[in-house]
């Protein structure tokens, strides 16, 4: 597997590259954003995740002789181009929102400032990380709301390919989610880790209980033993036996979920097992697990549907060029596409979130302030509002809160206060329109 | 990024093999198969895709100290179980459909005879791999049919996790596609790359001309010019004025496709660049791809509903345990888990597919071999039957030609061949039946 990241891009950034070195026009000062036109599944509101990932992999950024050796081999660009590559480095600033901040239609997500070259590189490898991992954000804080405060395990490694597995368990811990299946993901981002046995652990043994036994000898009795491998209530009945009643929690990974959720709950009870929890694994989805609410489940594992958006397998941001300078100007041109709609998109933003007398959000405000300064972008104009961007990158340098475990804690910590902040229409799980409306001012 | 996929691995993988080593269980021989007991999407086959990056990943698959000493402090597993997984070596046995093949469901994709500790490590990896790129195969296969030989390209590196993006890459061009966007593929997988320019392009030049004529004086007027940033009529009339008659192509990237390509051919024509070919790029699948084929469109381009599946971002495979052998026997039995369905799934399995007298495929038939020596898999009956199984590592060793670019290339031949040889109805867009019934003998 590659440890660079250079060539996990398109091949027209490096043509434009190309052509722009030539032409003198690579060196304009340019202003990109990072913004989803939509929320895909007609959600009420998105959760950015992918943040902190992003900013280490720009960071870590170059070209080395395999890649640049590849490209003069496939005559991809010219010579001049192949020296400009091979010194490489981001030296440009990036203002965005936190990672696990809630965003909506239009929310400037991220401003890369920079010379046309170095920014328009970025553009793949920028939207690859934050249309994956929000989209997986996305649908775990729904399912996160139909908990209701019970835990989820994300469990999906095994339907997404064996990298985007990683990034997916870190966007559901950033989203609320407790834990992972994925062990990377454990040692990478300090997510914490589960898990115990299959149902290949109990057909490999002669008979469950042997199967049980030898797991509780090695884990304790405090394991989770999976109990529908054969007949789910003698399952319970020998977990018991076997484990005691002290017995962690048992396992459910198929059936009528509800009713059988019931029976084990009475049957657990009437063997003593009080303490023993019920967790179920059973293709669920926010739906499934909403329905589940009246039933006496004690935490979820989900997998398909959380690490493919639940539907909604990509974010639908883009990376659009919004202004560049003139050689000889210090101010910024607005640039925009004539079909990309009516909403002049030109300079640099700044967004904030209108914030009631209660504390509760009533509007995301983006304003465009065209040629100002940098830092009029993380003002606020009073207490009723809060500053939703932060510088991340200045002068090619990562804020290193962001970044590693400690930036992905924080980024799960910011979720959870901005996603109190919504008023409570947005944790509704029917399709409709996102619950803020963003003003363009 | 990890250089190792030891830990791209579920947490009770690792747990199972802990219990497993202390009871003395670790060691059966055990029989583990892949298959997935649907289509999803209803559709009418699938592609098997991954299977060359598979094994690629399963030989190198090995726990340094990074993953060792992670595990060791969280205590993940005993010390026996450390030891045990720094020696490990995949020494087992894997055959399955080649890369490339139409599967149905219940086909036995992959079998992996190996001790239960060895076997049952693979599962997380082995299911992320196929599961990912079959999903896209399945996708870019339908893709391949709708443009009934018209060139497609995949665009869509920007839709999926950094790392995913490459291998969808790959799986497209062995579903059919002839080109990527993305570099790494090239590089990694000798995937034909390709891209000119995108808006931004044009938009940080003062004026549109400028920016044709600075690509044109970079690539040559063999290029593609995108051509709907501003006015396309106008845009059109200026990359020929610009780039001459010779031009290689134009690329409409939004609008109101089969009007605009239709108005786009004729003004070419009158231009009298008649050669000009014309690409398109807007959201397409495969359904909008069958819509477009009466318009004059030379080529597609497509991103997001390729690299997510197309309304199915994972193929629904998994990784069971069929039949392991006791301790002192030298026969297989056959396990399954009670709720698996009434089929049994025990022991080893030979697949072939049924052609009739004019070698179109009439059905899967898949053959339970039971204790039978593992050569009989790859056997047929009588030139009425295709085998379906190959070796694909014997003793740990990989067979060299599914690896690799070469390796890929061959995958892209045999879906060509295979999907060549299926009833006309394999090629309907819409929902339905598998075209092949399974047949268990």
């Amino acid at each position: 597997m590659s440890t660079s990241t250079a060539l996990h891009t398109d091949r027209y950034e490096l043509t434009m590259i190309d052509a722009a070195l030539r032409d003198g026009t690579a060196h304009r000062r340019c202003l990109f954003e990072v913004f989803a036109r939509r929320l895909p599944g007609a959600r009420r509101y998105g959760i950015v995740a992918g943040t902190g990932r992003l900013l280490s992999l720009i960071a870590d950024l170059r070209f080395g002789d395999r890649e640049l050796e590849w490209l003069r081999a496939e005559r991809v660009v010219s010579e001049r181009t192949l020296d400009w590559l091979a010194d490489y480095r981001f030296s440009g600033s990036i203002d965005g929102y936190r990672e696990g901040e809630v965003y909506f239609p239009n929310s400037p997500l991220l401003t890369v400032e920079a010379s046309f070259a170095e920014g328009v590189l970025l553009e793949t490898l920028a939207l690859s990380v934050l249309n994956f991992d929000s989209a997986v954000a996305n649908a775990a804080t729904r399912m996160v709301t139909a908990a209701a405060g019970r835990p989820l395990a994300e469990m999906g490694s095994r339907r997404a390919n064996e990298e985007a597995a990683i990034a997916a368990s870190r966007a559901a811990y950033i989203a609320g989610f407790g834990a992972t299946s994925n062990l990377e993901a454990g040692l990478r981002w300090g997510v914490p880790t589960m898990g115990t046995a299959a149902h290949a652990f109990t057909l490999l043994h002669d008979s469950e209980e042997e199967a049980f036994r030898a797991q509780v000898d090695a884990l304790g009795p405090s394991t989770t033993l999976l109990v529908d491998t054969y007949d789910v209530q003698k399952g319970v009945e020998t977990a018991v036996r076997v484990a005691g009643t002290e017995l962690g929690a048992v396992r459910l990974d198929s059936g009528d979920l509800p009713v059988l959720v019931s029976e084990v709950r009475q049957q657990l009870d009437a063997l003593g097992a009080r303490n023993t929890k019920i967790t179920v694994t059973n293709d669920l989805d926010e739906f499934t697990i909403a329905a589940l609410s009246p039933s006496p489940v004690d935490s979820f594992g989900v997998g398909t549907s959380l690490v493919t958006g639940s539907g909604s397998p990509a974010a639908s941001m883009v990376y659009k060029l919004v202004a560049r300078r003139d050689d000889d100007s210090e101010e910024w041109t607005p640039v925009a596409k004539a079909s990309a709609g009516k909403v002049s998109r030109g300079g640099r933003k700044s967004a904030v979130r209108r914030l009631d007398a209660a504390g509760k959000a009533s509007a995301e405000v983006v304003r465009v302030l065209g040629s100002e300064p940098r830092e009029r972008a993380f003002e606020t104009r009073d207490a009723s509002e809060r500053g939703l961007i932060v510088p991340l990158v200045t002068d090619g340098v990562a804020d290193e809160r962001y970044l590693g475990a400690d930036g992905t804690r924080a980024a799960r910590a910011h979720r959870e206060s901005a996603v109190a902040e919504l008023p409570l229409g947005a944790l509704r799980l029917s399709r409709g329109e996102p619950v803020l409306e963003t003003i363009l001012e």
